[in-house]
């Protein structure tokens, strides 16, 4: 697809805050980091169903593999695939770890911070969506890589250059909602959190 | 703790069944493997949350580490500790894979097979206990181990010898479930799955 294409709809999420856009199946979704570094939590849902959504967990589990690739789809708790990635400029993403939330903030000691679960669920909200239990993301964009076999991980500032972008296909019809990660207490979005573009496309 | 100490509670869980004990702060609880190479699911519920139980992907997050290590707990959803490990004669153990389910056996063939997932379910439904979306499983005793750092990862057959166990203190009041795997279509539990025993002591 060129950059030239008109999207359907386009929603600008400003830094630590969320958006969402509905896309019917083959509709492209596609999430562009606007000046680099920042970490995009990506969740989907499956209108009418309160407990099918995307999961990292069973990603990676389908995979067999702990890191999303091009030509590989995304899968939901009920182990189907919901969105395939199709481009990908980036190619550093994470399937492990949590969104952050109130609770990490105030272990950093950091009270009342904006957070992805705050922002995920003021678009759920918006939408009317109701799901249940607390979705894990897909953290697009995030570079905290495993370092060695014995399973430690590290915190590395996103690897995204200004412009980079992942895009997917939707296998199904999908509520797909994005949250710019807050975290400005770690390398993670480069010290400063910025914006994303999320875009649907035909 | 001798392995002399008569338990509080003790369940029996047949191969491919789940079974549940309440623990109350400071009291131990104990999975052991009794025949050898047989994986436990663990679950843990707090009495009166339907959103905060144990979660795997907070664990991880928390230790800075894949795998779960004697000394370190166990967290929840809400990123407090639940289950510290006391004790762990076997040190192989999985934070990384959804529970079998349903879905699973469906896509390998195999219709109406017991399930983690159908057995954690019952198990609750048991003690008459309510929880929201789709708790994944601390996987004790599995060896899926990451085999190169592009975050590959093997199903081995489980490290644990008959009679190893691993221990924890209950940091909360808790109620634990543990399923005895299902998985017979794969080496995951050695091929045949045999029980486990779950105890909980002063």
């Amino acid at each position: 697809m060129s950059a030239q294409t008109t999207p359907i709809s386009q929603v600008h999420i400003l830094p630590q805050t969320g958006g969402g856009v509905t896309v019917l199946r083959d509709q492209r979704v596609r999430v562009t980091c606007l000046q680099g570094k920042q970490v995009g939590d990506l969740f989907a849902f499956i209108p009418g169903s309160r407990g099918e959504y995307l999961s990292p967990s069973y990603t990676l589990r389908s995979l067999g593999r702990l890191y999303p690739e091009v030509g590989k789809p995304l899968y939901s708790t009920h182990r189907r695939p919901l969105l395939l990635i199709e481009e990908d400029t980036v190619g550093v993403h994470d399937l492990l770890m949590p969104a952050c939330d109130n609770n990490l903030y105030e272990l950093m000691g950091a009270k009342n911070h904006p957070s992805c679960r705050d922002n995920l669920n003021s678009t759920l909200k918006d939408f009317d969506v109701d799901v249940d239990g607390n979705p894990d993301p897909v953290n697009l964009f995030q570079n905290t890589p495993i370092v060695d076999l014995d399973g430690r991980w590290e915190v590395r500032e996103s690897a995204a250059k200004p412009g980079d972008y992942i895009q997917f296909r939707a296998l199904e019809e999908l509520l797909v909602v994005v949250a710019a990660c807050s975290m400005d207490l770690s390398d993670l979005n480069g010290g400063t959190p910025t914006d994303l573009m999320l875009e649907v496309f035909e």
